[in-house]
Parts: structure tokens; C-alpha cells; sequence
């Protein structure tokens, strides 16, 4: 078991932190949010008044944020005070570009460096079923199995550092590329007069079918929007993605195009609605608001 | 068992007019090719010398052709020659617009009209195993029930007229957009140095999986793009799909800039491939040509 | 002076057979509306009982039609009543598919055929202005140059038959693609504080200019769409640039957006406004609808 | 005349600066390179050691750097060397944000600072007839007055801090997409076996005129793509675009496509040449590479 530091106790670092102690380790807490340090603490942890305090002496780091921001905010005092040779998994979604800093300067001081960023939100964490895309090392990969194996049910090595990070946006490219595709499919059925749920029934059974498809249908159908996973967060990872494949040097128009639909969910005041509402702005675009 | 008139005897509609003499029915097969017609003579059927010699006296009239032209092509022959009451089952690939022009000008001569497009491939055919989408009334759609079981594996109404012709679009669009996803994101992988099979792999496993990451992906990445189901039909299926949100006044951003790099598929002297081959399109938009 | 036959005398059509009357020809029109073949009488004109009759004896026969469909739904007449050797001008806007089976199917009746879209509207055809492409032979193009000289300001010869449309197809691309890049332009800057119509001016200066701006930048900023060219045509329009790029075997990625933002600008209930009302969806994209 | 601090003597800043020398003013600069240096004292400006002493006791602070890192990098000794009350005029093209970050804290320290992107390129520069577009209050605009005039034609406020990197983002935006259009009328043309010369003379007389068309269209039609404004500039200006967009909120369906033809052209190894290369990436997608 380790002595472990695990920094950003959100909707999803909570639940995470909370496996760790649960699967033994020894789990000190920071979050700017003092009642998430107190649940940390019901949970069995400790809490520290900083990310130094925190860091000071952990064999394993661990840093949970929203965005490239608040990793870069962080970064200093990880690499002023955790101690040379302890784990870094970092298991924000972030830009491969900021991945690799990480895994550079933490070099520089002697840290072992993952981008470990995951998909199953919420649900996934509390549950601790989470996937997780892993860059970096197979030594070091192998190292951080124990705390994979605490929060997650499957885990893989993809690559060198920012592999993970790379992986993520792939992943986010084809979740929203779907939906907006069936999107169209569904406004397409529907202006036409077509039995849209047999349509769909009929696409699901063939070469179009997909797990969007199989638990995403009749919510989008009944315009059912509730969160899950909100178009405000796909709008940040859609940033990530046209980032990294700025810094990959491709072109990925499709991958463009769904974050400029987007980013129109967004500006049309559904930031706060489940990512399947991209179909407002599909219908939108058709003159058939719901 | 029905006297059956099938029209177009190529690669979809030898097998399926097989299975329908294989279940008992009477069937008059006419192709412009004699040695389509022969290989019916051998498995049981009847040829006729033209369309109005086949359709004469039918119970159940069938065309399975390429595209639009050969479907208008025939059409005053089946409206002159074929009895009243008859059902007519169009089971091509065609626009909306018109399936719904058979329907029309077919109910002014009393008959009963299906549109009834199917996916599953040659494969599909030869098994039995079509998915058939079909518009028309419930009535003639129980009426077809014996010649649908008899060539496919599951049926579904779907809407009046041209609705078939419609869910067929919205497939085609959804399958040809999943391509062109799973394509960026291959080489977005690739490019950044990740291993793509691992990255893959997370993918299927997770919001982004799909029927096309299930049985494709590993022939993307050997880039095998033996057919399958070809560019160039997909191409046309394009078409279809642009006339279809064209006639439902909708308007569809992924799918017509899918339909242009399937076109650049075809353009770029890839249309006898597999679809999957699109992934050499978005290869050569990053300069990664393989 | 020639004889010369008019079918079809609308918006365009009415000025332009007037044109010709003032130059000194013999025009017999015919159009399906009887006030419009009575206002080329009061013109000097005359006017037939049908296309048969328009057309026999002509040295000239000229049409100007909506689209594809009244094209060819007049052709049959043309080719059996039309003098062997009469020059065909088509002036419609259709696809360069059609225009080719015009050239051939009238060169086999002995007919010379030039595909001539024109452009500049409704007050191009009014004051004699209009901009025409020419698609056919140098031969057959300077038997035509009276009637050009007498409708149009600018003609010129731009290839084989068909020619005409491609270019004009290439004129609509550029337009419609110039309108929503302005829109975008504009939306960023209002929705970023901006005075748009200072900005409008720089860009207006520079490498960004182009006659749009010049002519468009106060009507839109001011959200004044009445036409001018409506939203219907240039959808019609953005059809036949598609159908041009098929056949032509291209891929339009640009083109491709276009259309489906000038059908969005159409199912949003635009289509009688000016078509730099293009600038209603982008808006409507970015949830600030005028 | 005034006491001007010139940081960036690159090929824009370098004869920009020479310009501010003859117009009368006491010009300090400071760049990495020695040469550049010695060119600006070979002019009869001064030199400096370092940012801090170029700005100390300036009373006008000029920047022209290439991008954002290196804004943000001498921002800090800006701050803290500059004479309060001094103008900070930013002739950079870098985003909107990053703008408005500098006169955010610029004005903490009694600075007043504008945004002030130009258009014009190296001939521009050297000429001094450079566009600028000015982002910052009124009394700040006409106290840089004598700079515009020494080193521009044409300038204008459009609006407060950051306005004048919206409005360059507009143009970038507008030129970008204008060069795309054209490509897909070029190989459109030329692919229909059309005389693309003549078509775009047609092109250039009409509503679709535009600038790029009347200085570029005979370079675009020989594939002379000297540079002029290279891919690798009009790329980075992209990324500005996207985050501009990004930044006010706003959906740009067009940019974001014409972003991914430009990031498709520097893939494919043209990142050298002039924008117009943009051209290759349409022909390539269309199997027609020259």
C-alpha cells in the first residue's frame, strides 16, 4: 500500500480518491473546496492545507482538474516538493501538449510521469469502473496498476507521455462525431414523416449500430437532455482536440465540424444539457426548434 | 405460394430470387444479362423475354436495380402490363422522391406498392439475412411478409411511401460518417506516435464503440480494403442522401461534407475499395499517404 | 435581323425577348401565362399558341426557363419543329449534365446549340446589362453575338457545351461561399464587441475586399434582406453545383458546406429574402437570432 | 516627437521601426538578433541591451512579435521597466484574449495600451502602407496617431482592447475562405474541361469579384506560389480564429473548415509557399495534383 497525494477532490476525483482508501492506501487530500476535504476525511483520508503539504513525502501523486489551467497552476509546487522517484499520474484531460510538459520538467526532477486521462464519468467513478488511456512508460505503467485497478475496470498503456491524452481526444472525436450524425439521421427521418423510432431500430440492427445508438436513442427521441456528460465539457475536449491535432500536424475536418456544432449548442444556451443535445442544434439549422 | 415477377438479376437479386424459388414461390426472372437468367433457369425459375412478358400475371412484382434511371426505365412496362391488385416491391436503393413517384403513378394503375431498400451486402443476399426497410401501407406490408422472411432476417415498416428509401439514407449517412470518424481519429493516432490498435481498443470498449470499430478496425489499420461494400456504391448512396434532405427541406452539415470525401475517395481512383477506404483520404489530407 | 422564338418570358425572360424586339428582331414568344405573352405584343412582338409554333421558321430559338424540368419538358418540341441549322440558345440556369444532352440531342436534329446562363438578375436583364458564359462552338458563338449584344454587357465564350453552367456553377459557388463567410465575419465581430461596420470598411480595404462587401456590407449589418437574388434560387443554384462537381468528379468540401447552409437558411423560412440573409443562420448557429 | 521603445525588429518590425526614425522620432529597439540591431543604428536609431532598458523612459512602447508566447514573454519586464502613463502599442497579430490580458494589466500599472494588427505583409511594411486595426479607447487612438501615419495608409479604432485582433481575425478569416472558394472553382472548371482563364475573367466582372481574384487568379492558374503570406502564417492566424471564435462565443462553421484546408496544405509540405497553395489541397482531394 501507498502513501498517496490526490489533488482536485470534484465530481470525479472524490469518488476516486474515496477507492483509494477503501483499497488500503494511505490518501491525502487538497481541493480549494473545504467540504470536499471533509468528505475526504468521513471517507478515512487526510486533507492538507496545500498541494506541498500534500505532496511532501507521497510515493504516488495525483492531480484530477478540469483543464490545462488549473494542471499548470499546480505543476510548480508538485515539482518543488514531492520527492524525487514518486508517481505522477495525472489523470485530467488536458491537451497532449500540456501532457508532455509534464512529463518533461517532472523528468527534470526526477518524477515518473503518466497522462492518464478516462472516460466514464461520474457514474464511472463512483463506481470505479472507469477506462483509463494511459501514456508513459510500461515501467512505470506497471507501477501505477494498484491505484488503475482501485478506480477503474480497464486500463491500457497506449503510448509514450500524452499518448493517453491523444487516445482521449480520439475517443471525444468519435462520441460527438456520432451523435451528430445520428442527429441528422434523426431530423432527417423525422422531417420526412418516417416512423423515426423504427428507423432507428432498423440502424441500430445494421452496420450504423453503436452503444450511442443502443442507450442514446430513446432519450434523444423523447428529447430527454438530462446530464450525463454536458455539451459545455465536449466543448472544452473538442478544444483539446483541434489542439492536439494542431501538434499532431493532421487535418480532421469532420473533427471540426462537430466542434463548431458544438460550440452552437453552447452559444445556444445548452452548455448545461447532455452532449446528445446536439440535436437542437441540428434542428435548429432546419427551423425545427423543439 | 405466389407467381413472382423479379426484375434485375445481378449480384443482389440472383440470390434473392433463388431463396424465393427455394420457398415454394413461382418466379419469372428478366436481366439484360442471358446469363443471369440462365443461372435462374438452373435453380428452378422461368425467364421472359422482356419486363411485360415477367409481369404478366403476377401476383407479386419485384425490380432489385442499381439506381434511379433503371427503376424509371422500367416502370411503364410494370404500370402497362401488370395486373391490378398486384404488389409491386421495389427493393433498389433510389431517392425518396422516387419511390414516392412509383407509389403514385403505381396506385393510379391499382397497384400496391412497397419501397423496400435492404442492407447486408452481396453477403446478405446469399445468406437470406437482408435487413429490408420498407415504406407503404401495414396492409401490402403483411401482404410482402412471405417474400421478405424468404430473403431476409429482419423487416421493419417504416413509414408511407419513399419512408424505406429514407431509413436506407439515414443509414448510409450514419455508416459513412462513422467511417470518416474512426478515420481521423486513426490518423490522429498514428500521427502523434500512439499505438493506434491499443488506442482502438478503448475506443470499442467504451461510448465510442461501434459495429465499425467492432469489425473493421483491424483492416483499417492493415489498410486490407478489399470489398465489401464498395466506394463507388457508397457514392451514389450519397447522392440519395443529399436529394433526400434536399426533398425533406433539412439540412445536413456532416452528412454533405461525408458525401465530399467519399467523392474524394472515388476522385482520387479509390472507388473500387472498400468504403472503409476513406481513411486513404483523410491519410492524404495529412500528407501520411500509405 | 432574324426571326427568333422566345419560350418563356418571366421576370427574365419578358425584358430580354423586349430587348430584342428594340433591336430591330421578329420575336415570337410563348409562355404558359397569357399576360406575359401580352406584354411582348404591346413590346411589338408576337406570340404563338405553343412551343411548335414559336418555333417553326425561326433562324433563332431562345429559351429561358426556371430549371432543369421545363427545359426538358420543351425540348421534344424544339427538336421536332425547329429549322435544321437554327441556333438554340439556352439561357436557363441547369445542370452542365443537361445542357450537354441540349448540344447533342439537337445536333442530332441539325441544330447549333449554345448553353448561355447569364448573370445579374432581374435589373441586368432590365437595363440590357446582363453577364452571360457561353458553352458551344467559336462558330455558332458569333452567330449568336446580336442577340448577346442586345440582352447582355459582358459574353464570352468559355468552352465546350456545357461550359456555360460550370462557370456559372463556379459563379454561385463563389457567391453563396463569399456570403457566409461575411456572415461569420460579422457575427464574430458583433458578438465580440467589435463595430462591426468599421471593421467591415477595413476589411473592405484590404486583401479581404470584394464586390460583396462593397455592395452588401450596409444592407447587412443594417439586417435589410429583401431581394435582390433570393434564398430559393441560389438553393436551387447550390443543387445544380453539386450535381456540376459530380460529374465532373470532384469533391467541393466548401461548395458542399454552402448548400447546407443556404438549405438551412430556406428551412428556417428565409427563402424569399436576399440570399445574404445567409447571415440569419449563422446567427441562428450562435443563438443570436436578429 | 517622441521617445519610442521598438521591441521585435523582424521583417515587419524592421522597417517599421526605420520609418519611426525618419519620421523625426528618438527610437530605441531591441531584438534577439545583433544584425537587426545593427540595421535600426545603421538608420539612426539606438539600440538596447535588453527589453528594460529599451523601455525605460520611453514614452511609447511599441511590440511586433510574432506570436503569443513571445508577447507574453516580455510582458513582465514591460510592466515593470515602462514609464507610467506611457502607450503600449501591440502591432502583433496574436488573439483577442491575450490582447485584452495587456491592457488588463497594463492598466494596473498606469499604462495605456492598444491593439493594433496590421495587414500588408513585408511589401506593406517596407512601403509604409500597412492597415492597421486598432483595439482601445479614443484618446489612446489619436495619441498613437503620428505612429500609425509613419508606418501605415489606413487605420481605425474599432473598438475597445482586443477589438482590433477580432477584426484581423475577421479578415484572416475572409481571405483564408475567399482562397478556398476560388480553389474549388479552378479545379471545378478545369476538371469539366472549361477554360478556367476565361471563367474566372466571367468570375472577376461579377458578383463573385473579389481582390484575390483580380492580383491572384493568372498566379493561381500558372501554380506560381511564391510567397507573398505563407500557409505556415495564415495557419497560426487560423488558430487565432478558432479561439477568437471560441473566446466571444460564437459558431464559425466556415472558418473552422477553411482552418482545416490550410492545416492540410502545411501536412502536405506546403507550409512555404504562398496561401493560394491552398489550391493543392483542393486538387489533391480531387486526385488531381499538379
Amino acid at each position: 500500500m501507498s502513501r498517496i497525494a490526490f489533488i482536485g477532490l470534484g465530481v470525479m476525483g472524490s469518488p476516486m480518491a474515496g477507492h483509494l482508501v477503501t483499497a488500503g492506501h494511505e490518501v491525502t487530500g487538497f481541493d480549494l473546496g473545504e467540504e470536499a476535504m471533509a468528505r475526504l476525511r468521513a471517507a478515512g483520508g487526510a486533507s492538507a492545507a496545500g498541494v506541498a503539504e500534500a505532496v511532501k513525502g507521497a510515493e504516488i501523486v495525483i492531480t484530477m482538474l478540469p483543464a490545462d489551467p488549473q494542471v499548470e497552476a499546480v505543476l510548480p509546487e508538485i515539482l518543488d516538493h514531492a520527492e524525487p522517484g514518486a508517481l505522477y499520474i495525472d489523470f485530467s484531460t488536458i491537451t497532449p501538449q500540456t501532457s508532455q510538459k509534464l512529463a518533461r520538467e517532472g523528468a527534470a526532477r526526477g518524477l515518473r510521469v503518466l497522462d492518464a486521462p478516462v472516460s466514464g464519468g461520474e457514474k464511472g467513478a463512483v463506481e470505479a469502473v472507469l477506462s483509463i488511456m494511459v501514456g508513459g512508460s510500461q515501467e512505470d505503467f506497471e507501477a501505477a496498476t494498484p491505484v488503475f485497478e482501485a478506480v477503474g475496470k480497464t486500463f491500457k498503456l497506449v503510448g509514450p507521455a500524452g499518448a493517453g491524452q491523444y487516445v482521449k481526444a480520439a475517443n471525444q472525436l468519435v462520441v460527438g462525431g456520432t451523435y451528430a450524425l445520428v442527429a441528422e439521421a434523426v431530423v432527417l427521418m423525422e422531417a420526412a414523416g418516417v416512423d423515426a423510432s423504427a428507423g432507428l431500430d432498423v440502424l441500430a440492427g445494421g452496420l450504423a449500430a453503436s452503444r450511442i445508438l443502443d442507450i442514446k436513442r430513446e432519450s434523444m427521441l423523447a428529447r430527454d437532455f438530462r446530464p450525463g456528460f454536458r455539451i459545455d465539457l465536449h466543448h472544452k475536449d473538442m478544444g483539446i482536440i483541434l489542439d492536439a491535432a494542431r501538434g499532431a500536424e493532421v487535418a480532421i475536418p469532420m473533427g471540426a465540424l462537430v466542434a463548431q456544432l458544438i460550440a452552437a449548442a453552447r452559444a445556444q444556451g445548452h452548455g448545461g444539457l447532455d452532449h446528445s443535445a446536439l440535436l437542437k442544434v441540428t434542428e435548429s439549422l432546419s427551423g425545427r426548434d423543439s
